[in-house]
């Protein structure tokens, strides 16, 4: 059983580091504390007050610029023209809804439903990962009947009370719904078996088991491929295949959440479940869909979402409106045109065996692992017991941060594992940037304080 | 006990429909069918194709020029300038997240909070109107302890698992939760009482009793406070003021949801509930709030935010990005250059005394009612009985739709109340087009089939 961390330990500002900030970093922290809500947080002992990006990099007030290694939702990079150009002509145009008949939420269905199993055949728009996921749970439920739902144990889903319910990595403030159940990520590194697949599959047929114990029918599995927040588990290829058998075998659906995954990321295929030969009953999608556009997804099997829609109309204002599918649009043509799929898995293997070069120097490297441009690089106390260095890894980023202007974060259920995952704009000349500073930063004594 | 409606007879395309529409938008119409969910709905037995949008004017795709008397999203007007340059301007900038300093951010928190009472002190953002109320609902459950949530008995407060629960608009389909309480809406034509603010208040009581006796804590009452899809409850003003009060003795939070009255629509104020005389715990915001770009907000007493705040850290990707808050800024900028508020309840105040002209020559006008461009206008079989004519009501808005190239729509418990809610840019010369259609329609006895 994992710990379940919580946020006051993990890359936030907190007011004991503000007499340490400049007068002008001070003054905006302190702006926010009186006009923002208190839940929320800021990256960094040191925030970034950041003014401008292009491609992977981004500058700050200052005029220094950053190598972006975290930042998956200007996927295609930041500021691309050819999203602002789509979503600049489209707003002179027209902005309206679904309600009335118009061809560029046709035309970018038919376009991404291409890029999925034939067997997803319908559409439908919102405009945040959290809302796809809340609709696809409540799709699911319609149509098995069911309540029960399956995460994995440091999973992340969303912010609405149905996918924070189903959330565990939003901390133990944030009460699960006695209609979720966890299992632990199919860790490939801290788990001793010979066949990953069928032990998490045995995961999760010990959660529906329970579930029936306790008289809550099994409504489906909701799950993002890369496993991004329980720490990056990519290998191997193939892993989610029994458990999804077992899911289907026990009367509920596949979910497959690929905001993280989803859109070329993972360099080997276009959707995170592609690696793993399953077809989702449903596919959410967020971040990366329109480059900061806010627009999601859901998409799915017409059997599957028909439950719901024969009970439930469903009307999101905003969602599939012009110009956000003239975003996402524009964001899967430059998928397409510049390959980044086929980039993504180019340069995320040289940059992964870069990384992985590292730990013959580094002791404290425990394991590198990752998919295209979605790299886990985890640091331990010792490779023989794989003890977790959270704090080290805090350390690290933070001075990437603020010696090396590089951006980045920590994922996974101790917190010591850096999540690599620039934008897809990322170069081979890039890596460089990043590995020496990461070699140089390790090499540092004071990190391990 | 007024019925809930049902979307099946409401202003909606059906299959049945299809056979008399023209090649082109029967072909569009059957796309939608292909690879759209069956949950999206389209106005009109002839849905429209638009695709060009300005000021209160739409068009479609033959050229045909409509007034725009219904969309409350492109309030300050379709494709309104200012939104498209200061959306792109940023956009060519830097669009990130709030995990980084931005001041776009700060400055329209503070722009905005000073148009509330100075209790509400502080901003949080997310992308529509459902997240918004998700989110208020969540605040006012942590603050009170309490889980039972009032609304009126049409109302409509979002598509979330949560706020659907809370949204009897959606129909018999929607189970609401069993937290979930309805009152009538306070309707000053149907209701017979010398005191509406009294009588509704005298409700809210009754649900809270109502809960207390099921073993269920009051937390708060939601409510729109134009009362939109109730069919638009407008006077006297004040009204809310009692029903306020009883929330409060009871120790419930008042959440006003301004989606709807909110941003100068009602004229005689800039949020609906200052016409109220009432002070909420929570604001949220949603449709107008960025002309079109999803953005929504939540704006709090800290005291009411901060029972949540301590518990649960709140990200919403899309939320408050550099990007929303520019087209924030560009709107609230606008209604107050271009006093669009004042310019509402002027125009607003002569479209209301023409459309009541209206009814010394038609007997089937049984009322109109409303604040600023936010009018109700109700149909009836008989004055006397004022029993609804919703068929009619059905007739007129596709008579407008096809005829005289004007749309609407219908809201209320009946479905028989004309909502006209047109871009706050609605011009004195707008009001002939829309009163000389709906005269010669009422005078239209194929209209009474």
């Amino acid at each position: 059983m994992v710990t379940r961390s919580t946020i006051m330990d993990t890359n936030s500002f907190r007011a004991e580091h503000a007499a340490a900030l400049d007068h002008e970093t001070k003054a905006l922290t302190e702006k926010r504390g009186e006009v923002l809500g208190e839940s929320y947080r800021l990256f960094y002992r040191n925030p970034v007050h950041l003014v401008k990006g292009k491609g992977q990099y981004l500058w700050d007030a200052k005029g220094t610029k950053y190598l972006d290694v975290y930042n998956n939702v200007a996927s295609i990079g930041h500021c691309h023209p050819r999203v602002i150009e789509a979503v600049t002509a489209q707003m002179q145009c027209l902005n309206t809804h679904t309600r009335y008949l118009h061809e560029n939420i046709l035309s970018y269905s038919e376009n991404i439903l291409k890029t999925m199993p034939s067997e997803i055949d319908r559409a439908m728009y919102m405009c945040t990962g959290s809302e796809a996921n809340d609709l696809a749970i409540r799709v699911a439920r319609e149509y098995t009947g069911g309540t029960g739902i399956i995460v994995s144990q440091e999973s992340y889903h969303g912010t609405s009370e149905l996918t924070s319910g189903c959330s565990p990595a939003l901390g133990t403030g944030q009460v699960l719904a006695n209609t979720t159940r966890c299992v632990s990520a199919p860790d490939q590194y801290r788990i001793i078996t010979e066949d990953l697949g069928h032990w998490f599959a045995d995961q999760i047929q010990r959660q529906i088991d329970d579930m029936r114990a306790n008289g809550i029918q099994f409504a489906g599995f909701l799950a993002d491929s890369i496993f991004s927040s329980d720490g990056v588990m990519s290998h191997p290829i193939g892993f989610l295949k029994q458990a999804v058998d077992v899911v289907h075998r026990n009367g509920g659906v596949f979910i497959a959440d690929e905001v993280q995954p989803g859109f070329g990321r993972t360099g080997d295929a276009f959707w995170g479940f592609e690696r793993h030969g399953v077809v989702p009953d449903i596919i959410t999608t967020g971040k990366p869909m329109g480059n900061g556009i806010p627009v999601s997804g859901l998409f799915a099997k017409h059997e599957v979402l028909s439950a719901f829609s024969d009970q439930i109309p469903y009307f999101n204002t905003f969602g599939g409106n012009p110009v956000s599918m003239a975003a996402a649009q524009a964001v899967l043509d430059v998928i397409q045109e510049e390959e980044l799929q086929q980039h993504s898995e180019e340069v995320g293997a040289v940059l992964k065996k870069e990384l992985t070069y590292l730990m013959n120097k580094h002791e404290c490297i425990g394991d590198v692992r990752g998919a295209g441009l979605f790299i886990g690089f985890e640091l331990v106390s010792d490779r023989n017991t794989k003890k977790p260095n959270k704090k080290l890894a805090l350390n690290v980023i933070e001075e990437l941060r603020n010696q090396h202007h590089i951006l980045t974060s920590v994922a996974g259920p101790h917190g010591n594992v850096l999540k690599l995952r620039p934008p897809l704009a990322f170069q081979y000349s890039d890596i460089d940037w990043l590995v020496n500073a990461l070699d140089q930063t390790l090499s540092n004594v004071r990190m391990f304080d």
